[in-house]
């Protein structure tokens, strides 16, 4: 597999991303979840020039995503072409405009790291080279005005701690979950005057549940009251935290393993210091979810003309 | 609310299936994943016959299981109408098919465990009782012929533990993990001597994490060697785990905390003993993927008519 073997160094600092030894002597690697495979897909000629990777949990939010990204970069497709799937199970969904990526991840860490395993690799076997990574997707926000947008500077865990933990053959392996302070603070500057929205850096608690892994009221089970929910998100709140979701803790811990600039850009659905319930009408949390396609649509195009000048 | 408050009283042992005690002072639930809300659905009207949950990954494949079930029993919609997917958002797929109802749950423990809240929730309101859940679904087998069929005695974690640890308020709750043991011979005494694949009862491991998490050499990071895999897949062989998949402890977890009889049947898409990678073509795994249904559709189909007598 000669893809495989010349793709092996490929981030920013030259080294691998997919820093797997045991991928050398591979015949074939099928990426299960995505329905390719490195001896049925020439993945080179397929995704060589993708410097942008969007990846969100909605599959049909991806998608409207990829078709914005049409626009913004002023692609025009053949006559007779539409953007489609590339994934051929209902796993994930994957759309390519030009040098971006656009992949959905599903809910929790567990679904995003099976997603990202094969991303990287499939990247890796492309040959891709400085590339970034964006997790765009919807939060909890704490303290913020729903609507917001949130751009992660470290996402940390339930117990406020910045590592992710990873099981593996019995053991505990803990990875760190910094990530990219200046793509932050350029994500930040992206904001623009006639924005209906307010960006702010912050730090990111990540769960693995959406109910009582985020205090909750309203799930099927709750064990605890209203004041002790009211006391931990305050604890959140004095530490910096301002907004909850269930993905960044896992996106940033494999994007410092394999070498990736990464961001992470949420619009907040709701304040949890108010409520539990999201009881915004559709139309307007469609229009909400716009809000971080925007921020990273501003940043990838301006990137993109910079490298095109 | 009254659905709520008058059903609060649901499953078999005639307690609540969700004990939030916050539920009651609720004046409207959005169940915000599927896009439903007690205000605006009539949830008993909608689902009180319900009597049977059938859950699985794959919302296509949930989709078939719908119309399966249909033939099953020999139900037949009026002259223009087909079976639609109940949830208006793309999270989940819902189907109901006359006492069964069929539900997407997405990859990974976090996924679950969103879906089983609000269906349990769900259930609760449209006042159901004596309630069997099912998941059905694929698995990495260990020592089985690839298409078997494991019906989960109980789940473990990657410690061999049946406990699954819920991280809330900073804390951690465990919460036991097993099965109930009648349901799982009864669903081994559905298996027919015409059956082409074979059909145990055995512990199965659930994990965070497809590659690393289960031992895999071929994710896109692997700091172990094929050794350590091999000692620690024999390891799992020697204490009885039989597959490994991604959901079963948290899903028994839940259906424990509920006090819903509820059954874990898995397909094994390859013997882990003997390689990492799904190479199985895509038919072949869409046969075996009919055997969970098949063996859960014979159990229901028993129950069902029996009670029809």
């Amino acid at each position: 597999m000669e893809a495989s073997q010349e793709g092996m160094a490929n981030n920013s600092s030259g080294s691998a991303m997919a820093t797997n030894p045991h991928l050398l002597q591979m015949e074939e690697d099928v990426l299960y979840h995505f329905g390719l495979s490195t001896k049925k897909n020439n993945l080179q000629a397929m995704f060589g020039e993708v410097k942008f990777v969007c990846t969100g949990g909605s599959s049909a939010r991806m998608e409207v995503f990829a078709k914005f990204m049409l626009e913004e970069l002023h692609m025009h497709l053949p006559a007779g072409m539409a953007l489609c799937n590339i994934c051929s199970t209902d796993r994930y969904a994957m759309y390519k405009v030009g040098p971006v990526l656009v992949v959905s991840h599903g809910m929790g860490m567990p679904s995003i790291s099976i997603m990202l395993h094969e991303v990287i690799k499939l990247l890796e076997y492309a040959q891709c080279k400085d590339l970034t990574f964006f997790r765009i997707g919807t939060c909890g926000g704490l303290g913020l005005k729903p609507g917001s947008v949130v751009v992660t500077e470290t996402a940390v865990d339930y117990k406020f701690e910045p590592v992710f933990e990873l099981q593996a053959l019995g053991k505990i392996i803990s990875t760190p979950t910094n990530l990219n302070k200046d793509l932050a603070q350029d994500l930040l500057s992206c904001s623009d005057q006639s924005d209906e929205f307010d960006i702010v850096v912050g730090n990111t608690m990540c769960t693995n549940d959406f109910y009582e892994g985020q205090g909750r009221l309203d799930g099927a089970f709750c064990d605890y009251t209203e004041q002790d929910k009211m006391n931990y998100l305050h604890e959140l709140y004095n530490v910096g935290i301002r907004n909850i979701e269930m993905e960044s803790l896992c996106f940033a811990s494999m994007m410092n393993r394999a070498g990736i600039k990464a961001g992470v850009v949420c619009v907040t659905i709701l304040d949890r210091l108010k409520g539990d319930q999201v009881v915004t009408p559709k139309e307007e949390l469609r229009r909400w979810e716009e809000r971080p396609q925007t921020v990273v649509a501003r940043y990838i195009k301006g990137t993109f003309e910079k490298k095109l000048k």
